[in-house]
C-alpha cells in the first residue's frame, strides 16, 4: 500500500521537477537577477559562464552535481580583515578576559600590553607574539568549551568602525554567490588560514555553511577521558593543519578529494589553491577579491595609489599572475554595488 | 514571470512533500522492510528505534536533518576482512608488479617473500614489513595516478575464497542499513583505518558514498608544479593521519566537526569511535559486528569457540565493554538473514 504511495509521490515529484527545469528552460532571459548585488561587468558575467558551462548537460565543461566544489577563502573574501583579523581581536578579548587567572601575565609581553590596552604596542606585535596569544586562548579546554566561548563572544563583540557584531561584516555579493552556486548544485567550501573551529562557530548561522565544509587552520585534538571515564576530545597546543600557502589544496584534497571548479581569495595565502583550482581543468574559475574602495570599505594591496598591508597580502606579484594566468580581479568598488546588507 | 513560475515550482513541492509526508506517517505498519537482509531482532529492533527517535519531530532525541551523522568502519564491518585486507592485497600485487623497475628488492625483504610468492613467509611479516610495502607501492606518485592505479586493480583483482571482485564482498545488511539511514536525512562516513585515496577510489561505486565523506588513514600531501608550471599533489613517504584507535574520533572531529548519532565497527580499533558517538548523548547508537558464522563468511575474535585473529581484533575486552556500556553486537549468523548479495 504504502510502497505505491511511495511510488506515486516519488514519480509525481520528478514529474513536477522535469516541468520546472523544461519552464525556467525554455524562459532563461526572464530568470530573476540571482546577484543583484553585483554590476554588470566581467566578473559577474564570468560567475555566469562558470554556472551555464558546468550545470547545462552536453556542455563540455558540465560537471556533475555531486562533483560540482567552490571554495572561499574567508577573511577578506567574505567578510572584512581590517584592521586586524577578526580571530586575533578574539584571542585579545580573551587575554583580558583570562587575565585574573593569570597574573604572571602582567610582567609578561605580549601579554602585558594587550591587558594594559597599548594599541601602538599592539600594533608592533611579530607572528610569534600573535602565536603566543592565540595559543594561551584557544587550547587547554575541550572543544565543546572553546565552540561555547567562540559562539557567546561572536553574538556579543563590535567592530571598532561600523560598531556591529563581525558577523554583519560579511560582503552582501559573496554571500548571493554562494547562494547562487547552491543553488545550481554546487558544494560551498570555507577554506580559511584562520581556526576551523573558529569558524565553525558561526559560519552556519552567518553562510549558511555546515561545519563539515569548513577547512581550515586546525590543532591535532587530542581524546581523553573525564572523570565519568566519558570521552572528550581536547585542545593540545599543536597545530596539525597550517591551511595558508600551499596548505590549501593540500587540505582541499584531504578533505575534499578532488579539484573545486571555483576558487575565491584576496591574497598570496590564496595563490595556490587559485593554481591547483585552475589545473583541474578548462571551465575553472579563479577570483581575486581586490579592496580598492575606501569610502564603503577599506583600500589596500595592489590598488593604484593605496599602500600595502600588514593584514591581507594582495602583492603586485599575486596581480600580475592573475593577469597572465586569466584570473578575474573582483574590484569592490566597480564590480559591487552593495557591499553590505545593511548599506542602503 | 519565471519567479512566478518558480513560485508556483516551490508552492506545488513543498505541498507535495508534505502530503507525502503525512500519507507516509498515517500508515507506519505498512510501510516495505527497508533492511530486508536483517532478520528480526534487537540488532534490527536498535536501528529502527534509532531512525524514529532522532526524526520524529518532538521526540526528545530528535536531530534536525542537517546534523544527522553515521560513520561506519570499513575492514570486517563494511566488507570481508580476511585472509588479509585487500588494501594489503594491493600492495602486495604492487610490489610484483613493480618488481622490474626495482632489481634490488630481489635481494631485500620483505619484497623478496612477495616477489618469490613465498605465502608462509608473507603469514609471518611484522607491521613494520607492511609499512615498507605500503610506503614502496603508495607513494612518489601524484594523487591522480594513484586513484588510477587503485582503480584499474580493483576492477581486475578478485579474492581467494569467492573469486569475484573485492567490491562484491561488501555486506548487504550494512549496505541497506547505510541506504536506510540516508534516506532518513542521515550523512553516512566511512572512518576506516585504511588509507582514505585507496577507499575514495572505489567508495562511490561501491556504497554510495562521495570521496568528501571518506575519512581514513592519510598522507601528508606535497604541493609542488611540473615542468609545464601546473600544480600538482605529489604522494610523499610521510604519514599525516593514523585513523585508528583515538585518531578515529579525533578525524571525525577535524572533518565533522561533531558526534555522529551512530557508529559501527568490527575491532578494538573501533573503541574510540563508539566511545566518543556515545558521549555525544542519550539515543546515540553504537554497534560491532561480530565474525561468528564460519560457513558463509569467517569466525574470529570473541565468537565461542573461535581463534583470535591477526586481522580484526574483536578482543574479549571490547566484547565486555560493549555489554557494560549497551553497545549492540551484530551477530552475522543470527542477525543477517543474508550476508552478501549474490547469495541465493
Amino acid at each position: 500500500m504504502i510502497r505505491s504511495i511511495a511510488g506515486v509521490c516519488r514519480v509525481a515529484a520528478a514529474a513536477l521537477a522535469l516541468l520546472c527545469v523544461l519552464t525556467a528552460t525554455a524562459h532563461p532571459q526572464a530568470a530573476a537577477d540571482p546577484l543583484p548585488s553585483w554590476n554588470d561587468g566581467p566578473a559577474k558575467q564570468s560567475i555566469l559562464k562558470l554556472v551555464a558551462a558546468t550545470t547545462t548537460a552536453g556542455s563540455a565543461e558540465f560537471v556533475a552535481a555531486g562533483d560540482r566544489f567552490a571554495t572561499f577563502d574567508q577573511d577578506g573574501t567574505l567578510w572584512v580583515e581590517q584592521p586586524i583579523y577578526t580571530q586575533v581581536e578574539f584571542g585579545l578579548d580573551r587575554v583580558v578576559a583570562l587575565a585574573p587567572q593569570h597574573p604572571e601575565w602582567k610582567q609578561v609581553e605580549p601579554f602585558k600590553s594587550v591587558i594594559a590596552g597599548d594599541r601602538a604596542a599592539m600594533a608592533k606585535f611579530t607572528m610569534k607574539d600573535l602565536e603566543k596569544i592565540l595559543f594561551a586562548t584557544h587550547t587547554g579546554m575541550t572543544t565543546g568549551e572553546f565552540t561555547s566561548i567562540v559562539k557567546d563572544w561572536i553574538a556579543k563583540a563590535r567592530d571598532p568602525r561600523w560598531h556591529r557584531p563581525f558577523i554583519e561584516l560579511i560582503y552582501q555579493p559573496m554571500l548571493e554567490l554562494m547562494q547562487y552556486l547552491r543553488a545550481n548544485g554546487y558544494k560551498t567550501y570555507i577554506v580559511t588560514g584562520g581556526g576551523q573551529d573558529f569558524v565553525r562557530a558561526y559560519a552556519e548561522q552567518t553562510y549558511g555553511i555546515p561545519p563539515e565544509q569548513i577547512i581550515g587552520s586546525a590543532l591535532d585534538i587530542d581524546l581523553t577521558y573525564n572523570d565519568a571515564g566519558k570521552a572528550i576530545l581536547m585542545r593540545p597546543p599543536k597545530l596539525l593543519l597550517n591551511n595558508n600557502f600551499s596548505g590549501k589544496p593540500e587540505d582541499i584534497y584531504l578533505f575534499i578529494g578532488r579539484h573545486p571548479q571555483a576558487a575565491f581569495g584576496n591574497s598570496t595565502g590564496d595563490r595556490e589553491m587559485l593554481e591547483y583550482t585552475q589545473a583541474g581543468g578548462k571551465g575553472a574559475l579563479m577570483m581575486l577579491v581586490l579592496h580598492d574602495d575606501p569610502a564603503r570599505e577599506y583600500a589596500y594591496g595592489p590598488a593604484e595609489g593605496f599602500p600595502a598591508s600588514k593584514v591581507g597580502t594582495f602583492t603586485q606579484a599575486l596581480y600580475d599572475e592573475a593577469k597572465s594566468k586569466g584570473w578575474n580581479v573582483i574590484s569592490m568598488k566597480k564590480d559591487w554595488k552593495r557591499i553590505f546588507s545593511f548599506e542602503k
